[in-house]
């Protein structure tokens, strides 16, 4: 049975938010957990239910502290006692903490499988051909032609093993469609991509996110997380303009009335949170990141998605794959 | 009297749009002009307005065309008789064409100011706080820290001496907004802003474009691509998305028919085209893009733009910029 290990302690809601999610995940969804966070909250759930165990800790990291030296230093936080556990007894460790201390405790603890110099966070974004698989959202900074070949093979992988998409269409964010545009970073990715068996479609520009026919973008982490924040902060910003607008006067509170529950429908789709969280790929084992601010659905929703990611062993495979190259840093 | 060298021939609505936008523009503005395009569109209106004057061509570069080999090798285009008549005898050049060819033609006729290796595209982009200007939209490609330095420099000048802002507010596009953030090259331009005696006001993350109060936004023009691109993607998929949900039936017919005048009001200001184009900053002389879609109205905008880019006298300020630092290069 797949065993996850769950940090009980990153979330904005409190362990409390944990414990409901991993009580609605148990009623869905067979597999076992190792629990880490204080024993007031979890140990009556524990006690009822054989698959779950607890590993007892009241220390977090949070974020605003330096998350290198946060997980140097804080021994018996969550997130570095649960991602020992994950070495030594666990399939995935799933935590909606500091993405900074995750990164940093990948690094440190869970360690880089052979292509990997450095990890990309892939989360799916809306797209009316059924989501796109951004990699990387922002993990890496800095990252060469090669390292986001690494990136687009793994996130290809994780498309059809976890997504379950047949033959992922792999593309590259770039500032036109056609081969020789961009920087040389980008120049140098297309002709890797290009010439791999990936199914590589070619270079895709930010305005097209929502409706290119493709199942993974890759990018470095830098535009990677350009387009993230620029993507929600005009969403964001249009749909509280919307909001307002409605509230204006009786006249437009009517008028919302009659057009709210199509648009609320339609822009749903637009949600880049209608899944619990995102893969980050290039560790030796399998992490997963939930939102801050998840709440106990979407917080079971990760769960879900990381036992997935967990079963797919793509990691084993990732591995291989470095392997089958040699050594190609 | 100002004089700008107006390109007949780049508008995708043909030359009677840049003829119909000159007619605009000589009703309100005291300005002389050389048209560059077709004797059969321009005459009639030339022969009857003493300042101004035709270079009679027909001959046009598309958007298609590789940039530099047309620059080469079109002596007779609208672009090359354009630029070189900005160098003989004009104050500014406008052009609704290929931006490719207008780069080309900024590299290879106009020439570069002393500290500008690169050129920056300029775009003033919605925001609440009465618009910020993006440097570098897309222009150049593999811009390091001092360049975007430049940048910075050209567009706060830009800002307050044409966009009459005073002691423009200059932030960073980065992905978070503590100093150390970022790759390589947006640490080293922080610390070159925050050493600078502009108003630097430190890093600005993508989803604050809309709200953040600031003048200037600097990126090297991959990343200021991937936002502009991104959030025009994303305003232009909600609003495709609620005029549809508007249509639905009836009752949302009837509902879009209440909201729709506030709505439209409200989300006007999000319009990145109140702007009729945007400035290239870096050439020897001022050159100016206006939209290839333009109408006459945002087109005679775009004249009056350009003609106050033109008196700000900036670009001499900039070469003086240049020379005061020494070979920064």
């Amino acid at each position: 049975m797949t065993k996850i290990i769950i940090d009980g302690l990153g979330s904005d809601l409190g362990p409390e938010m944990v414990r409901e999610a991993v009580e609605l995940a148990r009623k869905k969804l067979d597999f076992s957990a190792v629990l880490v966070g204080p024993k007031e909250v979890f140990s009556e759930l524990v006690e009822g239910d054989d698959q779950l165990s607890l590993i007892d800790t009241r220390e977090a990291i949070d974020n605003n502290e330096s998350p290198a030296l946060a997980i140097r230093r804080k021994k018996q936080s969550s997130m570095v006692l649960g991602l020992q556990a994950l070495n030594q007894e666990g399939d995935v460790f799933l935590t909606a903490g500091s993405s900074g201390a995750l990164l940093a405790g990948a690094y440190f603890i869970t360690k880089r499988l052979p292509s990997f110099r450095r990890f990309a966070l892939a989360p799916v974004l809306p797209n009316i051909h059924g989501g796109v698989l951004l990699a990387d959202a922002g993990a890496s900074m800095d990252s060469d032609s090669l390292l986001l070949f690494h990136f687009a093979q793994a996130a290809s992988l994780y498309a059809s093993q976890v997504l379950k998409k047949d033959r992922p269409k792999v593309a590259l964010l770039n500032v036109g469609t056609e081969a020789e545009k961009g920087d040389k970073r980008s120049q140098e990715t297309y002709t890797l991509l290009a010439a791999s068996d990936l199914n590589f479609i070619g270079n895709v520009e930010a305005r097209d996110i929502f409706t290119q026919d493709m199942d993974v973008l890759v990018t470095d982490g830098f535009a990677g997380n350009v387009a993230l924040k620029s993507l929600e902060g005009t969403a964001g910003f249009i749909l509280k303009t919307m909001k307002e607008v409605f509230l204006t006067n009786t006249k437009t509170k009517l008028g919302a009335l009659l057009v709210k529950k199509d648009l609320k429908e339609a822009l749903g789709k637009l949600d880049y949170r209608s899944h619990g969280g995102a893969p980050l790929l290039g560790p030796r084992k399998p992490l997963y990141k939930a939102h801050g601010n998840s709440t106990a659905e979407t917080f079971a929703l990760a769960i879900q998605e990381a036992l997935a990611f967990a079963q797919s062993k793509m990691s084993e495979r990732l591995a291989l794959l470095g392997e089958e190259e040699g050594d190609l840093r």
